[in-house]
């Protein structure tokens, strides 16, 4: 157990591609020998911190994304759509209110399932379904479907606009800014004491030579059944 | 042979994800049951066209660009060293005479190795070496080291600069543009008479999947030995 590399996963649920990230991560958890630190963060706040620009700004490149994602998620087995507006969903609603509520759930309940759940929910709300995540109605609904109850709900709720959960949201961002992000997901490996930062979802044939670990593809325990 | 599927990779000599790129698709050519087309075109008509900027114009990608570029050269096995100055090398002194050079000698010989040479010896200055790649002594040097004869640069520096050749290249960066391009390198494999088009050296085994093919690693005689 104690020989067990730490991995990091920033993500937000604002991100199609951190979704990806996210299922593969949950997938290899079990697969190879780390241990997951799930990091719920801003994604506005690292786009802002490093002076970067959405990809989806030159007209090619957001084309490609879209056919990309589309690719992506059936590979990887994950029902990610693309809503009809993506640039509203991801630029103009934004995520604050979601994320901060996330990190309301991870708060309350440490290192469980809650947050893994809850962060699905969303989401699949936005990635999937095509509906909003910033009203507390639209987290209320994602929180009953990963399985909370209505009093947890109302809690997380009301401590997801407390100082104690934003400072939190802001500290996790700040941290990845801390290790380079520029973008999501984020992974960090620590390797004999060193961080190695991999981003975006398609370094994990590379991450898992860096660990000393092997890559059986996106969906490992398929291949491993085949093996 | 008439099922093998034609797989098109547009590249410049600047770009060091592309050198990657080529050296996979070299690999696999005689791996997978395709019929690999190099398109030898201009990075910078291609992010002027499709209105990009450089993605190291933000300081924590360019840091991290550097590392995952030193980790993948380790991973690939390609002796790709970043430069001392990437951003003279790519921006200010550019590829448009290496590429037209590297044009002329495709238009001269068609589909053979020559161009495969003349190439990786242009990476390998500018990506390895950090040498010039843009006075006619350097492209002289590579195609020398390429195994090309004296007569035969001479008649390939003169050709470079004719309208023919110069109308080549752009119409292959035209091309590439056509298929949605904003960077390289791009692979379009024709499936069932559709162009799919996959940006960058990370899509490797999404197009393996794709195309109906195997993805051993970015060695696979490595691989195949080893099965």
């Amino acid at each position: 157990m104690t020989s067990r590399k730490v991995v990091e996963l920033f993500y937000d649920v604002v991100s199609p591609y951190s979704w990806l990230g996210f299922e593969v991560m949950c997938r290899y958890r079990n697969v190879w020998n780390i241990d997951l630190k799930l990091r719920p963060a801003y994604l506005g706040g690292i786009m802002h911190g490093a002076g970067n620009k959405p990809p989806g700004l030159v007209p090619n490149k957001f084309t490609y994304m879209t056919k990309d994602l589309n690719r992506l998620a059936e590979y990887f087995n994950v029902p990610l759509q693309p809503p009809a507006d993506p640039f509203e969903v991801m630029f103009q609603k934004g995520s604050l209110a979601a994320m901060r509520f996330v990190a309301a759930v991870q708060e309350k309940e440490k290192d469980g399932e809650k947050v893994v759940n809850v962060s699905r929910e969303l989401w699949r709300r936005i990635w999937s379904e095509d509906k909003d995540i910033t009203e507390p109605v639209s987290l209320s609904e994602a929180a009953v479907k990963a399985g909370l109850s209505e009093s947890e709900i109302k809690e997380l709720l009301a401590m997801s606009t407390s100082t104690q959960v934003k400072e939190k949201l802001k500290s996790t961002t700040q941290a990845a800014l801390d290790y380079g992000a520029f973008g999501f997901p984020m992974i960090v490996c620590h390797v004999d004491g060193k961080p190695e930062m991999f981003f975006g979802s398609d370094r994990f044939e590379l991450m898992a030579h860096c660990i000393g670990e092997k890559w059986l593809g996106p969906q490992p325990s398929k291949s491993a059944a085949k093996l």
